[in-house]
Formats: C-alpha cells, sequence, structure tokens
C-alpha cells in the first residue's frame, strides 16, 4: 500500500506557495508554515482598504438549517465614481488563502482603479483567512462534515450574493461588475462570468488552468513546462537536475548517507529520508518556473530577475571538481537564499495536510499529475486515481468526484461550447507558467480571449507594474485595460439606449 | 394574525394542476388529489419507453455524507441515428410531477424524433414521481432536513450529471442534446441552457415563466391575464365573475347560506366555508386560462376547444332570470363536468399543504401574486411577503430565499444580461396562458429568441399535433423545428471543422 500511495500527488497553486513531489514514501502535501510566513510579499502600506464583514449562507443550494457564517471583504471607494454615473466594481475572487495576500499582490487592480472610477471588493473565499465557519479554523476544518461546505460552487455562490448585496447596498443596481483573478482565483473569475452573467459582465482570469482536469490536457504537461523553462536556459542544468534524483537516492543509501546530504543542503536538523529533500528541491523548481519573472520580485521568495537563469548558471558554473549534489545546492540556492542570509534550512511540515485546498483537490480539484521520463527533469510516475481516493479517504474521509468539475463547470471540447456561448473573458496566460499549459491560450470567440505572453510567469499581469516590465508585458496589460474599457462602454451603450434619460457623461 | 394569512399565496403551474387563491381565511394549498387522478391525461399507450432508473448524488455542492438516491428515467431509442452520427438526444427537464405525466403529454417532442434521429429521455425531477430520496416520499417529505435538497439547482446538476453519464455509457460524447421543458419544466430547460452550455447546445423553454420573481414583471400580471383572456370573450361574463365573489360572501353570511350554496354548486358535502367555494372557482378559472387551447382536450379536464368562450356562453346565456351564482355554476361546469357525467362535486383538499411545490414556493420559487382592483375579476389583495414568511416557517420551518432565485439564476435585466451572452433558447409563449406575463416575450438576440402566439395557451406547442391545429400554431412549432435543426447543423459544422476525419453524412 505505502508503494501505492507513494504516486499520490497534489499540487497547489503558488497563491498558497505550497508544492509537493511524488517521490515520498507516504504522501506529501504543502508546507504551509513557509506560505504563512511569506503571506505578505506584497506591500500592505501601498494598499489602503477598509475591511468588512458579510454574513453569509454556509449553503446556498439546500435550505438545510446551517450556522451563518462572516466572510470578510476588503473595500477601497477611493476612487469610485458612484452609483449615478454607473462607476463599476471590480470584484477580485477571493482565491485559496488570506484575501489580504491576495489584494496586496494584485497591485494592477490598484492602479487601474483611478482611470476606470471603480470600486474595488476583494472577497474572501470561504475557509481562508479569516472567513471561517463555524466560528474558527479548528471548527471549520474539524471534519468532513464540517469541511463539506469548501467547494467552487458554494464560493461562487458567495461573491454572488454578497455582490448583488453590496450593490443594493449602494443603490448601484446598475453599476457593471467585472471579475478579476489570478490561479485559483482567475478560474473563480471565468466560471463566474460564465454561471452569473447577470451579475458581471466580463472577467480577466489570469493564468487559470481550467483545463486541467480529467484528461482535457494531458497529465504531464505541468511538469513538461516547469522542466522545459530549465531546459531552455540550459540543457546541461536540466540534465544536471534530471540526474540528481538518482544521485540523492544513492547518497542516501550509503552509511551516514543522510546526514552527509543534510550537510551538503545547510538543513538545521538531520533528513529523516530522501524524500523531504526531493520535495524541497521539486518545490524550488516548480515555483521558480511559475515565478520566473523578467524582474527582481518578492512573490514567494526575493529572487532577482529571470531567477531560472541564474539557478541554471550556479548549476553550470560550480567548479568543475564539484558533485552533482553541490552543484544542485548551488542552484536552489538562488531560491532559498538569494539574499544570502539564510544560515541554514528548516524542513517545514504539515503531517496532516488538513489544509483548505487539499480538502478541495480531495474533492472537487482533483488535477491529475504525472511526469514523463521523455521530457521531465523530474522522477518519473504516473497519476494513480485510486490511489488518490485511498489518500483522500483517509486523510478527510472523503471520496472525491473528479468529474464533477468538467460536468459543473465544463471543459472539455471548450471550443465548441464557448464558440457561440458567453462573451467577455480574457484568458492571460505566459507560458513560462507551468499552470499555463492547463488554460486557455487561444481566442475561443471574437469576445472569449486569450492573451499570451511567451516569457511571462505565473499572473504576472496582476503584479504592479514596475520601470523594468518589459514591453510585451506593458501591451499585454494595455490590452486588457482596453478589453475591459469595451466591455464596459458595450454595457453603458446599452443601458443608455434603454434609458434614454439616463444618459450622462460616460 | 389569521387576517395576515389570509393573503398568503402560493400559485402552482398547470403541471401540477393545483391551484389557490388568497381569499381564504386560512392559506390554501394545491390540491393534490385532484391532480393525481388526472395524471394520466396524456395517452400513455401512444408512447412506448424504458423506465430506467440512476443512481444520483443527494447534494451535488457539499460533500456532506449523504445517502444517494435512485433517479426515475424514461427512455427511448426508436429513432436515434447513433452516436456515430452524432445523433442528438432530446432530453425533457422533468418538473413537479410524475415524469410519465409529462412525457405523455409531450407529443411534439416524440413526434419529431424521427426526423432529427433523436434519442428520448425524461428524466423525472428529485422529489417527484419515483424518484424520491431517503427511499420513499415519506420520508423524503418527512420534515425540513429531509426536503432542503428539493431545490432547482440540484435538480439542473441532476440533470447535468444523468446526461453526461448516460452519454459516457453510450460512447455519445460527441452527440449534441437538446433541452425541452414546458412550464417549471420550461424554466429547468432555460436555466439549464444558461448554466450548462457545455452539456446542451440549446433549449426549447415553452411556457417558462423565468421572471415571475420579485418585482421583475408586476405581481398582478398573472391574474389580469387570466381576467383580461374572459373579458375578451365578454365584458359581461367578466362582470358577473368579478360580482360573484360577494355575492358568495353575502349568501354564506344567510342562515343556512353555507347549505344552499353547498346545494347551488353540487358539491357531495356541505361547505366549510365561502372560501372553499372561491377557491374551487378561483382554481377553475385559473386552469381554463392555462389550457384555453383551440381544439377539444383532455390535458387537465377533458374540455372543448376555446373553453372559455364556453364557459362565458354559458355564464352569459343563463336564462335571465337565473341569479348570479347559478350563472357562474353553469360556467364553471364547463371546466368541472364537460363530460355531464359528474353527479356532485368533492373538494378536495391537502390540509397539511406537504406538497413538493409547496416547499419549493417556500424556499426558492416565490412568485409574488396579487390581484388588482382595477384590471382583475378576483378579489383584490396584495401580495404581503411578511405574510408568506410566516406561514412557510409554520408549516415547513424554513425561511424563504425571495432574492436567491434571481441572483443565482438572472432575471434582472435579463435584455442586458443576455443580449451578447449566451445563445439557443426559444422562449415559446402563448398569450392567453396567464404565465406568458412571467416570460420572455421578445428577442434577446439573434439566437435567444421569443415565439410567442396571440392566440396560445400553456406549452400548447409541446402538445401533440392534431387535425384541429390551427395555422399559427403549425408555424410555431415549425419555426420551433427549424431553430433546433438550425442549433444541430451548427454544432455538427464545428465538429466537423475541428476533426475532419469525423466528416460523415448529416
Amino acid at each position: 500500500m505505502a508503494s501505492d500511495l507513494r504516486l499520490v500527488l497534489i499540487i497547489s497553486f503558488v497563491s498558497v506557495l505550497v508544492f509537493s513531489t511524488s517521490s515520498s514514501s507516504l504522501p506529501r502535501f504543502p508546507r504551509q508554515n513557509r506560505a504563512r510566513i511569506q503571506l505578505f510579499g506584497g506591500d500592505r502600506n501601498s494598499y489602503q482598504y477598509q475591511t468588512k464583514y458579510f454574513s453569509q449562507q454556509l449553503d446556498h443550494f439546500s435550505f438545510a438549517d446551517l450556522p451563518k457564517f462572516s466572510q470578510r471583504y476588503l473595500i477601497n471607494s477611493d476612487h469610485w465614481s458612484g452609483a449615478s454615473e454607473l462607476g463599476p466594481i471590480f470584484l477580485y475572487c477571493g482565491n485559496e488563502g488570506d484575501i489580504e495576500w491576495f489584494a496586496t499582490n494584485s497591485g494592477f487592480i490598484w492602479e487601474i482603479a483611478p482611470k476606470f472610477g471603480a470600486l474595488l471588493v476583494f472577497p474572501e473565499h470561504r475557509y481562508y483567512g479569516e472567513s471561517m465557519p463555524y466560528g474558527s479554523r479548528d471548527e471549520a476544518y474539524k471534519n468532513a462534515t464540517t469541511l463539506s461546505y469548501l467547494t467552487t460552487e458554494q464560493a461562487l455562490a458567495d461573491f454572488a450574493v454578497f455582490v448583488t448585496d453590496l450593490k443594493r447596498n449602494l443603490s448601484a443596481e446598475a453599476s457593471p461588475v467585472v471579475l478579476f483573478g489570478g490561479s485559483y482565483g482567475g478560474m473563480l473569475a471565468a466560471w463566474m462570468r460564465l454561471k452569473y452573467p447577470h451579475i458581471a459582465i466580463g472577467a480577466l482570469a489570469s493564468s487559470a488552468p481550467i483545463l486541467q482536469f480529467e484528461d482535457i490536457v494531458p497529465p504531464q504537461t505541468f511538469y513538461d513546462i516547469v522542466s522545459n523553462d530549465f531546459k531552455r536556459e540550459s540543457s546541461s542544468c536540466f540534465n544536471t537536475i534530471k540526474n540528481s534524483w538518482d544521485a540523492i537516492i544513492a547518497e542516501g543509501q550509503k552509511e551516514n548517507g543522510l546526514q552527509q546530504l543534510s550537510k551538503t543542503f545547510h538543513f538545521c536538523r538531520a533528513l529523516n529520508s530522501t524524500d523531504d529533500l526531493s520535495d524541497w528541491l521539486d518545490s524550488a523548481y516548480s515555483y521558480l518556473a511559475m515565478v520566473d519573472y523578467p524582474y527582481p520580485a518578492d512573490f514567494m521568495m526575493p529572487l532577482p530577475g529571470h531567477p531560472i537563469k541564474e539557478v541554471c548558471r550556479k548549476i553550470d558554473g560550480a567548479s568543475s571538481d564539484a558533485s552533482i549534489l553541490e552543484r544542485i545546492y548551488a542552484g536552489v540556492s538562488v531560491y532559498y537564499n538569494y539574499t544570502g542570509k539564510v544560515g541554514c534550512f528548516e524542513l517545514d511540515d504539515d503531517p496532516h495536510g488538513l489544509d483548505g485546498w487539499n480538502w478541495q483537490a480531495c474533492t472537487e480539484m482533483v488535477m491529475p499529475m504525472s511526469s514523463s521520463q521523455e521530457n521531465s527533469m523530474f522522477t518519473a510516475y504516473d497519476f494513480n486515481y485510486s490511489s488518490y481516493k485511498e489518500y483522500c479517504w483517509n486523510t478527510f474521509g472523503v471520496i472525491p468526484r473528479p468529474r464533477w468539475v468538467t460536468t459543473e463547470l465544463g471543459g472539455h471540447d471548450i471550443e465548441t461550447a464557448l464558440k457561440s456561448f458567453g462573451s467577455n473573458i480574457i484568458f492571460s496566460n505566459g507560458l513560462l507558467d507551468p499552470w499555463s499549459g492547463g488554460s486557455v491560450l487561444k481566442n475561443l470567440s471574437s469576445t472569449i480571449v486569450a492573451l499570451v505572453t511567451e516569457e511571462g510567469g505565473h499572473h504576472l499581469d496582476l503584479r504592479p507594474s514596475t520601470p523594468e516590465d518589459p514591453k510585451w508585458l506593458v501591451e499585454q496589460r494595455e490590452a486588457e485595460i482596453g478589453l475591459i474599457q469595451g466591455w464596459i462602454r458595450t454595457y453603458r451603450l446599452e443601458k443608455e439606449a434603454q434609458f434614454p434619460l439616463l444618459k450622462r457623461s460616460w
């Protein structure tokens, strides 16, 4: 059984800052501690908002007698042109983490608010941050029964109910709502536009892998892209990494091997298994691929611009007598210790795995991930649903519904489904981002469009502008602004045609 | 309190064959017994199908540990051209009653199946007919907890899961699904096309009052249309009915008045109150408006063609010394006793009101109904939400969510919302049908269209063709066929463009 479980894999988005590999003797799950430490990579002081709470239904789709819960949201109306001007409402679809983190890492929305005269709201996703059913995180995460309402559909309904009520309270029923979101939040934005067209006029879905389900895209896609990000910098770097996994195992099997590995990689405490080290490396490579941004940034970790290039330079440029593992250490230090201030590394761990995203991955968000022998620099393995199901049952007492997401939200043959259905969705992606492979990379219609940058990373477009922004990034954001302006203009013209007396200055 | 409750009103669709008025001293609710007796107005022998069962999730939107239930469906594949030909699947969205009744009263679908080479499926709505959660109707209807999963969203998800599984089992994933439905079933069809565009390519929503919520249409609409159906035949008929309510009350207040009324109206048992009589009459008038078909039919009751004309002929044509109540009796006998075989009338009653539609009306399907002083021939009253809420709490232990339907499914400003969103929905309506006032009566876009007939009744177009069909009905059905053909043709062309090797004979 243990060998089956080795194949279980749950991958989370960068936005929760967690990752795990397959090579464990027990399934490995997101390490929340590190995520929490880094939670405010964004500069909180740059963004001013009020924090409010909304009383929310726990189950929108049944009338079971359940306690309401308090949903947190952040709001800023500094630039709102108001209800009478049909001032737009920009709603960021909070994803799997503290909403403040997403708000403060979505500078793009803040920057364009004045131009649009937009009200900004950031409702938090249920079961994350402060938006806990049953009064506390401990109670909400107690068991499968209390967790059972942590679903994507409920979260979308939360947003719908929340913004409908907000608009009513502001007498802004006619104000158009535009959705934003990155990563899982981008998926929520796209799905919400599709499911609630009467509530939002359009969505910018950044790095939203809505096709990363069942067999819609090959399960090797994610790791192939990570691997290719390294290979395109240097094939020797790629090969060194690819060969390193066996080297780690070989080293670990030696007498005092784990101790030696702990020393080589500067861990504060001795490793318990080589899997811990492999996970730690896997995590670094995968995140590096997501945040392979063209300028220095501090989203996950403080990193230089083009960090993979930097990693490979270290790996390839080590002295000629350096061992393969010494090279790897030199490379990965760019990720874990770019500032040079870390004396030794801690291996965070969350052995219970009772994290919100893990629950979601064990229920609806079943994203099969494999690693191919040919194209991947990671250890080869195949996603095994039986083991996955067994893991979920053992961990949460829940059986996944792997086909439910595509039944409820679509995905298969999306071109036919949406070619003449729906409108006003931007799927923005950077091809360096391993999640791009599960997203929409071509226009589905004249108004459901893909904005793809070859050199972009994970929802780079949502980050604040910087002086170092390359031209293609500036252009991507300009295109987004232009499309959103078009949605709002069209909406206002329609309103004007319906109610000529309302004609205003827009 | 009792006087408040007098204003509570729940109106059900013809498809459950129940109705109630406001003038009761206690709220009156649908009389299921009569509905059940009449359930097979359609000719069961004309339609051959297999009855099957599908194991269905009780709650699609949470992962609470709940028992699955068995959803009944009827299937006929006699004319299906098969998966390899992309043979279409016609799915009737079962509504609030026994699915066999709907299937056998939807002759149109059966008639066009050969032309389309279509597979026919009629999945039953949860909590109706044989599709009972918790193993039996008694258990399913036990209390608010067991009833809590009787919601529209769950029913739509049932259809989505069911047909996705069916297609997989038939290896017919690429076969296009077209939705059909009448009345509440038509609402389900329209909503399903909007919510599940990846599952169905289009919907024929016949007599679907998706706008009969909140204040989207005036609450007087329904009774105004009923009243107008009578007025257009004869204003003296309209006036006689309008004056009859006071006459009934006056008569009831006399000594032995109820006995006299029971005699005048040929009830088998003495009336307990004049409200019972008023309800009985209200029910007849409202149903007559729905089924004011241009030819004799036996949907609710055996009736002549243009039954309202017939009713008014009796009311107006009574001997000159006939009292107002004798005139009313003569008129309403057309509805309750057209065959002349009924010796005396039974007043059905369901004092507990624990009917599925009542539950739905007390949770999501809150349709405010008023009766205006000016245009209505019924007693004037205003919908009072507080009383309504109190009734629902007292009856079911549940609090309605009157704004939820429009939040989840839209309705407000539907023109703007759907003008450039969605496609392939036909809203067919006959303007004699009082439900037409809550439906979509004009084109929302080039592919979301309204087919309106001035002389049509409640989902008349879904009924089997007859030699007496007027030209406008024949044309309405031809238009529907043409539009559905267009949807399927476009779908196939897109498939063909994507997979040229699949080119076939379609």
